[in-house]
């Protein structure tokens, strides 16, 4: 790894700690105590006029007497007393600083105040600032501690080095957190919380630990992300160097999200947003602190071969029945096991036992250890399965424990060892390469998603389609109303009907003759976006008189809904036919910028949030998984004796609607066809409504 | 507590083993190893003409040489040798068997046909027959073994008595469930697992249960119950004696009840009817052995104030919010604390903690044990709050234990500590009346249901409704048309429109006018039950001529599409308007009788599967219940600006509905009116359609 701006902070050669203090229980005497404890290597200075040493170590008066300028330096010291000492750590030359003290953004529109001056200062110098309001850091295969977390003396250290590295916007949940996973046995590299990221934010850290050697796993825990594009960038490159990224979002209910709010200064965000975002980044989104840590384990796996199509292996139909539910429920695969695969199974099975999967070798197969090899070698072999789930009482794992450890090493299979009982062979199992669970919920939580995680990381779609060139830059016409934002999609590949403005009675009559009956009518002007609510539409209009009579109506009820408004005449359109309705809509999200959204459209859709999220870009193949996650979808596949929807075309409609909204780039706050009528298989989509909110008129 | 008919079964005086084995890893020899391992007080007699001493134990060589007929007779043997050794059993005056062997109705139709002579000879005796194909019992208060369960040799038994008892449709889910809570403390009752229930059901297991002095708790497992009533009389029992009853029901998803299926030859049945059922009845619905294990630990605390407005209190902003999180996300509530009790918290708290719930008492409060003794007993005081939940890490938690312990033992109020640290006074708070958890998400997934179910406990409306008489029985009128269904609904009370049969056209044409344009004609006849299907409507008719006109058609449609169908007329409706239509029906379920379903109509409301489900009887409040349930409950409350609709009427319509089914009694196999109207609030509801299918025309 070259040499990170953030290095100084997270992997520091000397250590000054100001307010330093010889009490092990405060803020300042802390991080000393841990630095000696623990045996850090590199320099360490307390920092206090008033003592000569502390925990044995010389300690200084000011930062200026110190004889070199420290890497790092730890600010245990009142908020209002920061900005001046950061001064004198500049002006020593210091790389980094930690700030503990709260009372900045967390604390009302003074502390706010505070901070703002504090990031003004700090962006004029190149002291890289964690914090404030943080409980610093611990760089655990270097022992170098910045922290006053009081949990490294309530968990035994670990003895050798670690490559899971611990990122949360919370000290205590970070403290919480590393009890959990050291109780789990997860060695640590980093620890790291990063208090009000007034300089360095979440996505920076982040991006560091994609680079950092020393980690090849982060359990990161956020409330809200300041940077999305840098996030995401930091996300892909953990994807490309095949680390393992995993995130707790706080606020999973509506009512959680408020009590986040509560107590951050911060917005939650957009929940399926993250969701979405989480997803596309093969980011593993966790709801558990132990699955968490379950999950770094794991991951010292990842080199076998392993991915969602599982065999379940037990000595029990109703234990296996259960198993296979549960990883069902996580959106894994139980198929059924190929004939030759279970012909193989068969003939060491009894026949009350099952060979289809989950598969029941009964209670009697473990007296024929040949066959249990046998078994697994055909299984770890077979094309149809990605990964081997076996549940056994303790003393039958022991004796396939040897058997376990030799295929899965051969064959380079991921296989699980489930033992709710007392195995012997736990340990064995585990550095042989084969993962143990001692508990069904946990092991169904923490294998679900590290499977799909593997499944997906095969083929990541979109990060490969965020690889390609964007649109062309397309300007956004001076005057949108209806008819023009469909011509605008349109040009872009997004099926229109028949429709013309009208800017009289008879010609309105006229083009209506011409395209043929019935029509709809409606008012044309950039300035009413309601036009049901203006009284702006008429439809089904089966005759000339009846089309003349709408024409007056509708300008009447225009000019009197809003007199200002420019109205560029009326849309006359041919009633177009077809089976259901989509909306299609980008919006700017605050964090992760212009998001696409599918639904059907109706009141329904509302009610249910029915809808499908993806950052763009979104291709035919996406926007058709997009439709698929509906539960809507089975209405677009002949619901009911209904004919088949277009959706084909429908797909290809999301796709230009995503290049569409690329090409318009900034332009753009907010773009939606609503409704697409989707039609007929092979007759196509049409626009039956569009609208762009420009940056500008954002309201 | 009277001596019950399966005490010779699970509270054995004497136990004999047929088929009995030295070798303690044979199914003939465990159940004799563990009586004597184990110290069972009553007489034990071996059975092998094989063998002189068993176990050190005389061997006895046929169950005739016995010297008294023993209460529970253990036969260890081949499936065909079972049913000539039950006539011995029965010879002796054996009181009853327990009957290991596999082969009866889970192995095809040789086997079915053998179970079904098995029951058909016991049926006719007064011997009681457990299983065939089950593992075996064990009564831990009193170590009668009777089940070659090897689990009892893997974990450590318990040392004193217990009350919790384990009952499963399955050997291996049972010992599997019996290691894990081993593991957790549990002490145990009986283990009981029911096997192909020839001759004793769950249910009857379940009564004994509930009438067992010994038992306090029950985990159990089910894949599909045989007798519904019977297991809900078991149920209301438990709820009457204050017992807590849980259920681990296989098959969540459809794939894992499928795989269920093939393992069993039992049908999964209707998961959301059981869900429905198990909800009513006030039993704990469980998806995790882990958590049945914590729940009979909870169980302990039973008799203390708990119920579902939770405060949480915690050291940190971040934890408290991840914590109203994820209770909230389970149907806790964590209301905002009464402004007494904010102040009284506030006089300890610093400003950057919060009193609002969740409670952040900092890190400093600690250290002011006097202020957490106040705090403590002003939450336990507050009438807005039930339950106390408290996250501390170790060292903070060890210094509040003692309070803790005697707040809650002088209030009697439930106080719950978590720790996923290293507290040092978690067996003196569990011992002390507090339980404490040392995982954050089983504590949510226990403390969760636990909680819901000392709410429901309260007051259970249902269990009171179904003291109450049954409606007295209404004769079903012998020719069933659509009119004749709608009056007879009417009759009990749900509301119809003007409408009338005309056998004319000119007579429907004078119902017409008198009852008003526009209105609808249906044909009417008790055998076409697909009417538009059948051409048999027609909607919106604005005048005689189109009256008449529409009579012509439907007579003509109706007979070209049913010829041999008996034609009463058709149907005259002024047409309605309302807000919202309803489907309510009710349908026998073939587990727990008569079942009420409502949700919305239309095709989306299938596609959403939103609808509500409750066995029978139903009242207005419960209706009310029903009715909030629906994702689309918002519909009725004034959506968007519309007008609120009459959910009163609607209520009132369901109970009526649900007393009628009753009245209806055997008759009927289903019911349904579909749609129900429901006008604006104040207009009532009016039946659109209404069908009722007699038990004699099941389809």
């Amino acid at each position: 790894m070259k040499t990170h701006r953030l290095d100084a902070l997270l992997n520091p050669q000397s250590i000054a700690v100001i307010g330093a203090s010889n009490n092990g229980a405060r803020i300042g005497g802390m991080p000393l105590a841990h630095l000696t404890k623990f045996g850090y290597q590199g320099a360490i200075y307390p920092i206090n006029p008033k003592y000569e040493s502390v925990f044995g170590l010389p300690c200084w008066p000011t930062i200026e007497d110190l004889p070199q300028a420290p890497d790092l330096v730890v600010l245990a010291i009142g908020a209002t007393d920061v900005l001046p000492m950061l001064r004198r750590c500049v002006a020593k030359g210091v790389k980094a600083a930690i700030v503990y003290a709260a009372g900045f953004a967390e604390e009302g529109p003074q502390g706010a105040a505070l901070q703002q001056e504090l990031e003004e200062y700090v962006d004029g110098t190149d002291l890289v600032v964690a914090g404030p309001n943080a409980m610093g850091f611990a760089n655990l295969n270097t022992q170098a501690h910045s922290n006053f977390a009081s949990v490294f003396n309530a968990v035994p250290m670990q003895e050798g080095k670690g490559t899971v590295s611990l990122l949360t916007q919370s000290g205590n949940v970070c403290a919480a957190v590393y009890a959990i996973a050291r109780k789990l046995g997860v060695d640590f590299s980093h620890f790291i919380n990063t208090g009000n990221e007034a300089c360095v934010d979440f996505s920076q850290y982040l991006e560091y630990m994609a680079q950092d050697d020393a980690t090849q796993v982060v359990m990161g825990y956020i409330e809200e992300l300041r940077d999305g594009p840098r996030f995401i960038a930091a996300a892909q490159e953990f994807s490309l160097r095949d680390k393992l990224l995993m995130l707790y979002k706080a606020g999973e209910t509506d009512k959680g999200s408020e009590a986040v709010r509560s107590h951050t200064s911060a917005l939650a965000g957009d929940k399926a947003v993250y969701q979405t975002a989480f997803q596309q980044l093969n980011i593993i989104q966790c709801n558990d602190f132990v699955q968490m840590a379950h999950l770094a384990n794991l991951a010292k796996y990842r080199h076998l071969h392993a991915g969602k199509r599982i065999a379940i292996i037990t000595i029990s139909g109703a234990l296996g029945a259960i198993l296979a539910d549960k990883f069902i429920g996580q959106g894994l695969d139980v198929p059924t096991l190929p004939e030759s695969l279970q012909a193989t199974l068969r003939a060491g099975i009894p026949d009350y036992g099952m060979v289809t999967n989950p598969v029941d070798v009964t209670g009697n197969v473990v007296n024929d250890p040949g066959f249990v090899r046998t078994a697994m070698e055909a299984l770890a072999q077979s094309d149809a399965i990605d990964t081997i789930i076996i549940y056994a009482p303790g003393y039958m794992l022991d004796r396939m424990a040897n058997d376990l450890c030799q295929v899965s090493g051969q064959l380079k299979k991921l296989f699980v060892a489930i033992d709710t009982g007392a195995a012997q062979s736990r340990e064995q199992l585990r550095a042989g390469g084969v993962p143990v669970f001692e508990d069904i919920g946990i092991a169904v939580n923490a294998l679900s998603p590290f499977l799909l995680w593997q499944e997906r990381r095969k083929a990541n779609r979109w990060l490969q389609l965020r690889q390609q060139a964007l649109p062309q830059r397309v300007a956004l016409p001076s005057q949108l109303d209806e008819l023009s934002t469909k011509q605008l999609f349109n040009q872009l590949g997004i099926g229109m009907g028949v429709e013309r403005c009208a800017t009289s009675a008879e010609l309105a009559s006229q083009i209506a003759e011409d395209i043929g009956y019935p029509v709809v009518l409606k008012v044309l002007s950039p300035d009413i976006a309601h036009k049901t609510e203006a009284g702006g539409v008429r439809l089904n209009l089966q005759n000339a008189q009846q089309v003349r009579q709408a024409f007056e109506e509708i300008q009447r009820c225009a000019k009197a809904y809003a007199p200002q408004a420019l109205i560029n005449g009326v849309l006359v359109s041919r009633m177009e036919k077809g089976l259901v309705e989509l909306i299609i809509g980008a919006t700017r999200d605050p964090v992760f910028g212009m998001t696409l959204i599918v639904g059907l459209g109706g009141v329904l859709t509302e009610i249910y949030k029915d809808v499908s999220h993806r950052l763009l870009p979104v291709d035919a193949d996406m926007a058709h998984d997009m439709l698929k996650e509906l539960k809507a979808y089975p209405l677009l596949q002949g619901y009911r004796g209904k004919a088949h929807a277009d959706i084909k075309a429908a797909c290809q409609a999301i796709e230009a609607f995503s290049q569409a909204v690329l090409a318009l780039q900034d332009q753009v706050h907010e773009g939606e066809i609503n409704p697409l009528l989707i039609k007929e298989q092979g007759q196509g989509v049409c626009m039956l409504d569009a609208l762009v909110i420009r940056s500008s008129d954002e309201r």
